[in-house]
C-alpha cells in the first residue's frame, strides 16, 4: 500500500498501518506463523522460553524532538533485547504494542517500526505480532522471547569473593542526555549514544558460557542495578573508582557542566551495558572489564566508600 | 509489605509495587524464573510457543468509573487469554506492562493485578513479569505465551462448504455498554458481562481437537470479525440471523432502546466468544453452535444480505 507523505494513523486507520508494516517485519525461519492471526508461533526447540518487557513512554522515556523515529525504534528494541542479554540469552521474537494519538504522522509509526526491525535484526529476533490502539501520548510496549544455549544467569548468584565486571559502553547516553536537557546537540558521539544504544549483545551469551555466577542489565543506572544484584545475591559490592573507563567526550561534558565525569559512568542508565561476576581467580571472556568485587555484607561501595546522591532513575 | 489503605504509587514507588505484587502473582510449576530478574523462564515442552499481545487504554477500553479495578484486570487478561484460545491453544504465562499518573491509587492497581491475576488463573497461566512506569493516563499492556496440544487454528482455513459455528456468549458485552454509555445500571446481567467477559476457554482447544478448519476471536465485531476470516480464508460466509441466539435482556433493552436486539449480537466485540469453521457434514463439539456457512466468493452476508451500518469497532 502507498502511505501519502503526510498520512496520519486517522487516514490509514489501524488494518493500514498493519498492511504498511508487514513490509517492514521481517520474519526468520523460527516464525512458524506470523503477525495477522490471534497470535503468532515460535519455535523454541530448546523448551526453555525467556520473557521480558518494556514500556516506553513519550516525555518520559523519549521525547520526538531530541530523537527521530528511527532512533526511538532502536532503543525501545534494545531496552528489551538486552533483558535477555542480561539472562545470557538471545532474543528470538517480540510483540510491539502501540498507543498513539490519531493524529500521528504514519511516516513517525513507520519510521519506529524500522528502527525496531533494525535493532532486532542485529540479533536476528523477528517481530511477530502487536497491537495498534488510540491514546492520549505516544507509549510502545514490547515483550520479548528469548533462548538461552545454557542455564540462565540469574541476578542471585554472585558469592564473596567473585570479581565484578562490566560489557559495554557505559555513561554515555547519561553524558549526552545532560546535553540534550541544556539545549546543546554536542558532544555529537555522546548524543548519539543517547539516541541509539549499542548494547553488547554478544557478552551476555559469552558471560554465560565463561560461567558467570550473577547478571544484570543496567537500565535504572549503575550504582541502582548493582544494588539489585548485591540485594538478590545476599552480599555487598564494592567497585574500583579508577578501574572504569571514563570516554573522552564525557570529560569534555563534565568540565563544561562543572561535573565529576565519573558521575555519568557510575549513574548513567541508558547504554544498556552489562554487570556480571565470575568466580574469583578466572578471566572474564574478552570485551569484559574487571571493576570491583563481591564482598560480605550488602549495600555497594565505591573504593570503599557509600556512594552519596541518587544512584539511578525511578519511576515515581 | 503492608500498603496504606489510600497510598499512591508516589508514595510507595516502583519497587514497592513490585514487592506486594509478589503476594498477588502465583507461579505455576510451567515457570522456571518468576519475576524479578531481567526476564522470566517459562518451560514449553512442545518447543511452539504462542504469542499474542493486547495493549488497553483508560478512556479508550475502560473507565475507572464504570467499572472495578478487579474488573478491569478480568477484562485486560482475558482479551489476551481469548487470543490464545483462537488458535486452539492455552495460555500459560502472561507478561502485564503498567503506565499510570503517579497519583493513582497502590490499592487500584493491586485490583489490577487480582483480576488479571484470577482471570489467568482460569486456565492455569501466570504472570511472570510486568514492567511499571509513570504516563500521563492509565495503559495496560499484555502479552500473553501459550501452546497448542496440536497445530495452531489459523484463520486461513475455511473452506467453501464449511459450517460457521459460534461458542460463547456474544452481544451480552455490547448490551451492557450500550446501557452504561446512557447513564444506566441495568440489566445487571449485561453490565456484568460488559465489565467481566466468560470467555469460552475450553472451546478454543476443544474445537481445535475437534479438526477445525479456522477459527478467530470476536474482538472487534462478530461481522468485523468474521470478515477477517473470511479475507484471510479467501471465502464468503453467510450468517443465518435467526440461528443466534439473542438473550432475553438483550430483548430487553432492545425495546427499551429502539434497537434491534439482534444488532448487539452482530456488531458486539467484548464477549470474547469464539468463531470457527468445520468441514461440512461434520457436528461440532458441545458448546458451539452452528449459525452459517463458507461459500465461493468474499465478504460476509446476513440471510444472503451484505449488512448495513458499522460492523465492528476501529481504532482510529
Amino acid at each position: 500500500m502507498r502511505v501519502p507523505a503526510d498520512a496520519t494513523l486517522a487516514d490509514i486507520g489501524e488494518f493500514g498501518l498493519v498492511d504498511a508494516l508487514s513490509g517492514i517485519y521481517a520474519q526468520s525461519e523460527r516464525v512458524l506463523v506470523g503477525p495477522g492471526d490471534d497470535a503468532a508461533v515460535v519455535s523454541f526447540p530448546d523448551g526453555r522460553v525467556m520473557v521480558s518487557t518494556d514500556v516506553l513512554v513519550e516525555s518520559r522515556h523519549f521525547r520526538r524532538d531530541w530523537a527521530e523515529a528511527l532512533d526511538i525504534g532502536h532503543r525501545v528494541a534494545a531496552a528489551n533485547l538486552s533483558d535477555v542479554n542480561a539472562m545470557g540469552g538471545r532474543a528470538v521474537a517480540l510483540t510491539v504494542g502501540l498507543g498513539a494519538p490519531p493524529s500521528l504522522p504514519v511516516a513517525w509509526a513507520l519510521d519506529l517500526a524500522r528502527g525496531i526491525a533494525e535493532e532486532s535484526g542485529l540479533v536476528g529476533a523477528s517481530v511477530v505480532g502487536g497491537d495498534l490502539t488510540a491514546a492520549d501520548q505516544v507509549v510502545v510496549s514490547v515483550a520479548v522471547l528469548g533462548e538461552g544455549s545454557g542455564p540462565p544467569v540469574l541476578r542471585s548468584g554472585a558469592r564473596p569473593g567473585d570479581v565484578v565486571a562490566i560489557a559495554g559502553r557505559q555513561g554515555w547516553a547519561a553524558g549526552g542526555l545532560a546535553v540534550l536537557t541544556r539545549g546543546f546537540r554536542s558532544p555529537r558521539a555522546l548524543v548519539e549514544a543517547y539516541r541509539r544504544p549499542q548494547p553488547p549483545y554478544d557478552a551476555g551469551p559469552e558471560a554465560a558460557a565463561a560461567g558467570a555466577t550473577a547478571m544484570i542489565d543496567v537500565s535504572d543506572g549503575l550504582l541502582a542495578d548493582v544494588g539489585h544484584l548485591a540485594r538478590a545475591s545476599g552480599v555487598a559490592v564494592d567497585l574500583a573508582g579508577d578501574r572504569f573507563e571514563v570516554a573522552e567526550p564525557l570529560h569534555a561534558v563534565g568540565a563544561a557542566l562543572g561535573a565529576d565525569p565519573l558521575g555519568f559512568v557510575l549513574t548513567g542508565g541508558d547504554d544498556h551495558s552489562l554487570v556480571a561476576t565470575f568466580v574469583a581467580g578466572s578471566s572474564p571472556p574478552a570485551g569484559w572489564r574487571v571493576v570491583g568485587e563481591v564482598r560480605e555484607g550488602e549495600g555497594v561501595t565505591v573504593d570503599g566508600v557509600p556512594p552519596h546522591g541518587p544512584g539511578g532513575h525511578t519511576h515515581f
